[in-house]
């Protein structure tokens, strides 16, 4: 006897029953508007291509590194998961890893992964019933049988799911190809590329080197020259922005800069662009480039986001056998206040310069990050990330931010996420928990409901828009 | 048409109907009484003089870092704010500022400086509209012809405030002629000094050397000299007291302490007091400096309290050509486990010592400062500071604090401010936090009402004269 | 005219009354679950002998270091609290350290150790007035009188507190007679020990070396050579696990794990085991015995407990006067990425190696340890420990941890205390704020009521069980 599979319409809302009322009443007024996403990891090939996802499994569990993570911390082989091994190609059925998962959905209570995709069987694909060992298949038919419609291929989504805006993240090698061919196609849907420079930035990326090499065919600058390097990064973001781009990223391991003399910066680059790098140059190298790419975001207002504080690859049998993005990524203690100085006193009080932070170390949020955002004007705080993209991490961060940063100070939700389906689902809870933090704000007389209508809107929709220049 | 301005009963209470019920009870026993401010940085020549304040902007706006710092963060420029560059003096017209603020007004919403000047425009200048552009004018118009009235000079809101003692913070070279002036003036108001001898312990202090020189001068003592520095600051110490102090004050980068042999610190005293000083040097010589300021605490029973962790000036742009305390410092990280040890070791079991910590890392409070207040029979906790002096910080601060430190180990409230006119608003803030902190724990049980009662009192009132010896 | 001492029904559940009501209905289907206890340290000689407990003051304050811990802290003398002195005896008299108590009991106001205390007093001793100044002498002779009844010696409590299994901890050169003596008795309570090598591990514990020769005689190998030493703690594993550990407990300054190469290794513990040990060294050497004895686990599947953090008798007065376990203990900033690397690089992807995590610093938990236990298949999160078993201790971390490692990736309540009539109180505290937690995620509709009963009885009882092997 299967479940019902529900979602109330209060859900994540507060308890107390006049503060849900407001945050219902906030929620009823921004619930639809269009979802802006300025930054995420999904494939634009899907949008270029227009083609149908292949099986719920593909599409909803083997790449969603939160599902492979939780599944694998139980003991669950990555193998089991249909997951390939490096140089080889995964041969377990895509039904047999659905009734895995299946059999294993209660490991998910309470966490933000149940409501994603409880979301996306209930909405997007209709399902009536609770996922269980006994509705596995039922849902893998009746999902495989969806997607094979074209109600279900990606544009057709895209539209279904009211999104104004959504941005990919490029390496400077892509040819962009996929955006070409969305630009090009007629389709009016605005997808844009970001530019995430890290491979050729890095020189602790794996294949640092030959990135550099590939840089320097595509633009034709010497890229082992520090000048010509730098002259290809700028083409580069040149090129990127004449394709959409508003914004770069950077997803360095510590949120540490630098501002060399260019003396000092030519004879560094000359280091780490030889063969062995040692990890101290790395270090000063990155922190260097932040500031460099800081200064090239002065000349061509690309917005820059800065992603520090993953320890990347913690498990170093998982990564030799499975690569990248397994869920093995884990946050460490991330200061900010020394590392940003040099980029800061650069480029802090520009007024052309917008610096978005994020960071997965919570104790940042009131010691650093929100009197930094409260007080450069070039600066401001992208939302809760990650491990924190979540109702709890949600609430921590309004709660912790908004006194000293206030809410103007931050750009609103980025769902930052590869899992396509889920993008409404994860804006959904952000505009949920918003709401909810705005109606406790309400009931305790801090703010007016007139005031709370205003910055629903804000929250949901005006400040993405405004932060990444869109 | 202009919005009321509203200042609603229950503001800051628990929304629980219940809970909030215990609340209201709680707060009406205990919002009437008088307010013991114990730290703060009011300027004594307010109630020496009792002369007007000028206007509006130049009393609630120029002075103000919390408002600086957030319409700065929105790029609105200091010049704009009437805020005097280095050397030279602001041509902004008042009006335009007033102007220029109440148009940014949103800004605030959420942030504990909107609750504390709804509360200054309402209850101290009985404004009924909210600030906004429309009422601009009004509002500069209304506070300046207020501000003009025998009612606002200093005293008589001082009196109005129902303030029972106020302290302020002066530096060993100050003369005090203020605080005498008052003593000697006839008015019954209690405004003390506090000691608070960074200047002259900091050898990283902007004029440090000149300082000592001075110090010389007040004190007739060789400053240049290790013993004579320690005899002139024990004098000033003294002198301090004699005109009501009851309290030292230290400023630190971080909460270092050290216990050097006399023959140590007679050597680094040498060093530091040459013309330049080296940063590890100058570390150790505060870090030793509160160890003997502790001493001297042992003996004239001064409370000492320590403010560790603000990156002071983090924005060099903005210190070069404005000066301090515009708001750029920025916390960071602040241990105080280790760093104490050495002061601790020395004095921390002695009666007669009393030290207060406050933190701007708040994730210290459960890790070492509760566990250190909770065994240390010298050390107390101060309220939340600074960035944390708000409705969430409150909470956070009795939430992580209480259950290990107990209320017992807590000073009460201290404003902290050279806002003059905030000083009820904030312990307001303080008393409806704290009452609905005791309200949720009589509603959970955890407290019956009758403890809950005499708990409010000496959070809101006893606490902060007993530890302070008032 | 005493005070009542109530218990209510629905303490420490949240206040919103649908809510609430949730929350009591869990906690009714789960409260009279038998109490696990998996990680603690009463004494196994209580349960070998059987003999009554001494006094209300003997059993309830002098052994109690959070008790110890407060009333030290407001200035009360270890030597008036019946403390005995380094190589002396306290000549205090019970009751008068009874009414010392008494009198400051207010001190512990929202404290764990007064929720726990009133649970002791009310349920175990049948009290109905509270305590104070007035009640201390009925109090005294009351619990003297019961503690001389039958019903008071340690297996009737043991039985009348529904206890399933209690494990205590103990060094590995403890002969186990009292383990021994309970299993000959033929006594059906389960009481099991758990290894805890500190001693015979860490180079800086008191008396290291002479541990080492007393491992050595106690095993007939050299422990002063490194293959004997390894062979030595090999063997004393296996005879804890004969008399039924499933445990082991290392209590380290850090986390930092390390993996030696054999020679190394063997090097180092030569240097470590001559008469004056290098504090770096002694990490080391401390950092890969974790890995050993992880390797160890691998092998006997013993599951690892991981303790770090605390710095260790912080008030070096008071060691030197009273000695360990006096309230003393601080804990400090504790990362765990990097250090746990070298371990969980060798054993963390390894179906037989079970590990546990605890830690002292809060900020680890969404950070750090969240992420390594959603991800690693060996490791799982202890419960909120020591300073952070009490209510809003074990909030934060249900909140802080759930959403990314799950309830599963946790290991239910350990009490972790020596207070042996406490231990119901901790459990029943840790039912009801978990009750209360589930309530609150099945009122916000991310749960339904069905899974809540399932998980309630997960986390009271199941995962301790699962987790520990038992």
């Amino acid at each position: 006897m299967p479940r019902p599979l529900e979602l109330h319409p209060d859900r994540l809302f507060p308890n107390e029953s006049n503060t849900r009322a407001i945050a219902r009443s906030l929620y009823q007024s921004i619930k639809s508007l269009p979802i802006i996403s300025p930054h995420g990891h999904t494939d634009p090939a899907w949008f270029a291509n227009n083609l149908p996802f292949a099986n719920a499994a593909e599409l909803l569990i083997i790449p969603d590194h939160y599902v492979l993570r939780m599944l694998y911390s139980q003991g669950i082989s990555l193998d089991r998961l249909g997951v390939s091994r490096v140089g080889e190609k995964s041969g377990a059925n895509p039904r047999d890893v659905w009734r895995l998962f299946a059999q294993h959905y209660h490991l998910f209570r309470a966490t933000p992964s149940r409501i994603w995709l409880d979301w996306v069987f209930k909405e997007s694909f209709s399902l009536e019933v609770a996922l269980d060992e006994s509705t596995a298949d039922y849902y893998y038919d009746h999902i495989s049988q969806q997607l094979a419609s074209p109600e279900f291929r990606p544009r057709s989504l895209f539209e279904r799911y009211n999104i104004e805006v959504l941005a990919t993240t490029e390496s400077p090698l892509d040819d962009l190809r996929y955006h070409q061919a969305i630009l090009k196609s007629g389709w009016n849907g605005r997808v844009i590329t970001a530019f995430r420079p890290d491979p050729v930035v890095d020189p602790e990326f794996n294949g640092f080197l030959d990135h550099l090499s590939q840089l320097g065919n595509i633009t034709r600058y010497d890229t082992f020259s520090y000048q010509g390097y730098l002259k290809a990064l700028a083409d580069r973001r040149s090129f990127f922005k004449s394709l959409g781009a508003t914004s770069t990223d950077h997803g360095h391991p510590t949120a540490a800069t630098a501002d060399l003399s260019p003396l000092e910066a030519e004879k560094l680059f000359h280091k780490v662009s030889q063969s062995s790098v040692d990890p101290v140059d790395a270090e000063l190298f990155r922190a260097h480039m932040l500031t460099v790419m800081a200064g090239m975001s002065v000349e061509d207002n690309l917005v820059m986001q800065l992603h520090p504080g993953s320890y990347r690859n913690h498990n170093k049998w998982l990564f030799d056998h499975f690569g990248r993005d397994k869920g093995a990524d884990i946050p460490k203690s991330t200061p900010f206040v020394e590392p940003l100085r040099p980029l800061l006193n650069k480029y802090g009080n520009d007024p052309r310069f917008n610096l978005i932070l994020f960071t997965l170390d919570e104790t940042a949020y009131t010691r650093e990050l929100a009197p930094i955002a409260g007080h450069y004007p070039s600066v401001k705080l992208g939302p809760a990330w990650w491990f924190h993209d979540s109702p709890e991490g949600m609430r921590r961060f309004r709660r912790q931010v908004t006194e000293t940063a206030g809410f103007y100070n931050t750009v609103g939700f980025n769902d930052d996420t590869r899992a396509f389906l889920s993008i409404p689902a994860r804006h959904d809870v952000a505009r949920r928990i918003d709401c909810g933090f705005l109606a406790e704000m309400v009931a305790e007389h801090q703010l007016n409901e007139s005031e709370a209508h205003e910055l629903a809107q804000d929250l949901s929709y005006n400040f993405a828009k405004q932060a990444y220049r869109l």
